[in-house]
């Protein structure tokens, strides 16, 4: 055996040890294709006056397109691919490296052999935004009262409504956020322009609902902002929506068809820990976790496979709003994984 | 030999077959870390009447702070990391994934053992901005003219000022982009809130010098609006800055101390075709070469390691602006790599 030779099959040897090795959660990953590409989008005409270094121009834009970027395991196609829409003043960061530098959710579940699309929302991050009611402002051709409202979630309201702890600078003792990488989640927080959308549907549900259909098959999850996207997704085009997974958000009252509709569709529901411990803030989680719960109750009435995930019940403290980003990820990604294994894929098994 | 070792020597030489593959285009991509990161970033108290959801508010959020998404191959600390900084008007989409769905460069530069760091220049895509004076106006606080421009070039604008041909609707004979795709390239089109930013450094530029600084050496790249980003990094902070490669943009006047510092730092420059092809746009593709190669001549005469690499002088014709999109775009990946590994890895052997 020549040393070459010799060489090669021990590095042999060592890639397939780490090949099966992708549930763990070091170690080389690998990856049978990835990219990004984009969903939707439309043409807008626009007049502009001339501004810095382009001349005044009448011209074409595209709109509402939804950037998304991917990972395909080796393995991926045994599993439902799974899409993860970030929540308000988000971006798909979120799902990424954790803000105290652990593997986030979208790598995590690539470990786990999932397929993952993580979507920027329209009108965010790389998904671009319609940028001419401003211009319209700056160009007087509108009032400045009308111009939409950007929301850019403040240091302080994130602490209160992400629920680390009851006062701004005060953590929870038990909480699970990586509270001394806070300055990490806080260079995440971007400003929002969904004032900027049209309304009913938001382009983000209608282009989720094309990606399901796209992949021909997809678990949607959403979370805060667009925890109840998945939902809004499939009432406009159930074909692709395998499984919805909703996050931390109010649930609206829905109407008996809608309920029916969305009774199809394995849902689950997952809430964190301190829902009630934080008061005088502008969201109410107990709330939410009630219309919830209600929707749960009515979506089982319906005949659905919906379940309600309110971790302290499960006898897990201290999860925060940012629960994919907390110390015990893993764990609830795992709980996640399990879910989509025994009410998405038992039950879709043979139809793939 | 158990079935099932037999299976694992299989699976053993299959995985290593991929993993020796790494230089090829297609085939299992073995990732030995990935993530996502922020460079930078400070914060601005701001006072926000009520708005939305959220009550009126006096708080900090966080500003000028620069998102990075990196991928490290198995042979990654082999070679210098490579830093990608995308134009006006884009994102880090830029060097993923074509318009017409080929590997884009940052993909094709990992498969050739490089680490790459896509970074959204600050106040673009998954970075944010600061959205403050646009609050400012539409609280009253100050008047809609003095509300910054919010850059979002049109199709008819790109498809001239990117060179694809000579009037929108017409290209070039022999273009390299692959025009039948360019609605995926309007999709990636956003809007640039540059005008933002604080002037003299750019933040981009210092986190740009800082990121490198990080990294213990990179290569620095930039495009377009960004092209010249890499010098800007270096003449703040040239201590991680092991090479420059900056691609179609007009190269401004240097002092001869400004020459001086970056003589000390490899520099490729890079030019498509049709330069002076287009006329009435608001770009002078002609000016900018010639303002680059004045340059160049500046950097070699004082000592540096200068090239201007334009395209048709090696007989490389009909590429566009997004050259990094165009047909040829691997093969102009191959000159960018064979220029690092001989002016940038040759010079810092022994001491990487």
């Amino acid at each position: 055996m020549t040393r070459h030779l010799a060489l090669g099959i021990l590095a042999a040897l060592a890639v397939a040890s780490a090949a099966g090795a992708q549930t763990k959660k070091t170690g080389p990953l690998v990856i049978k294709e990835q990219g990004s590409f984009f969903v939707g989008g439309e043409n807008k005409t626009v007049t502009q006056a001339a501004a810095g270094p382009i001349p005044a121009q009448t011209g074409d834009i595209t709109v509402n397109q939804m950037y998304v970027q991917y990972q395909i395991p080796v393995k991926g196609a045994q599993h439902v691919p799974v899409v993860m829409v970030h929540g308000c003043c988000l971006s798909s960061k979120t799902w990424e490296t954790t803000p105290d530098g652990r593997t986030g959710w979208s790598e995590y579940f690539v470990r786990r052999d999932r397929s993952v699309y993580l979507a920027d929302q329209v009108s965010r991050a790389r998904s671009g935004f319609d940028p001419t009611a401003f211009s319209d402002v700056r160009q007087g051709k509108t009032p400045a009262g009308q111009m939409p409202n950007i929301l850019d979630a403040s240091h302080q309201v994130a602490w209160t409504v992400f629920r680390f702890g009851p006062r701004y600078g005060e953590a929870f003792p038990d909480g699970q956020f990586p509270i001394q990488a806070v300055d990490e989640l806080y260079k995440q927080m971007i400003p929002d322009l969904n004032s900027t959308l049209p309304n009913n549907p938001n382009p983000t549900w209608t282009q989720m609902a094309a990606l399901a259909a796209k992949l021909k098959g997809a678990v949607l999850m959403g979370h805060s902002e667009s925890g109840f996207f998945p939902e809004q997704a499939a009432l406009i085009d159930p074909s692709g929506v395998r499984g919805i997974i909703s996050i931390e958000m109010p649930c609206p009252s829905m109407t008996g068809a809608q309920v029916a509709a969305l009774a199809k569709i394995p849902a689950l529901f997952m809430f964190g820990d301190h829902l009630n411990d934080v008061t005088g803030g502008p969201a109410n989680w107990q709330q939410s976790f009630t219309s919830c719960t209600a929707l749960v109750d009515q979506l089982k009435k319906a005949g659905g496979d919906a379940e309600m995930m309110h971790l302290p019940a499960l006898g897990i403290r201290g999860n925060s709003h940012m629960l994919m980003q907390d110390r015990n990820s893993d764990q609830l990604a795992d709980l996640v994984i399990a879910w989509i294994d025994k009410h998405v894929e038992a039950r879709n098994r043979g139809t793939r």
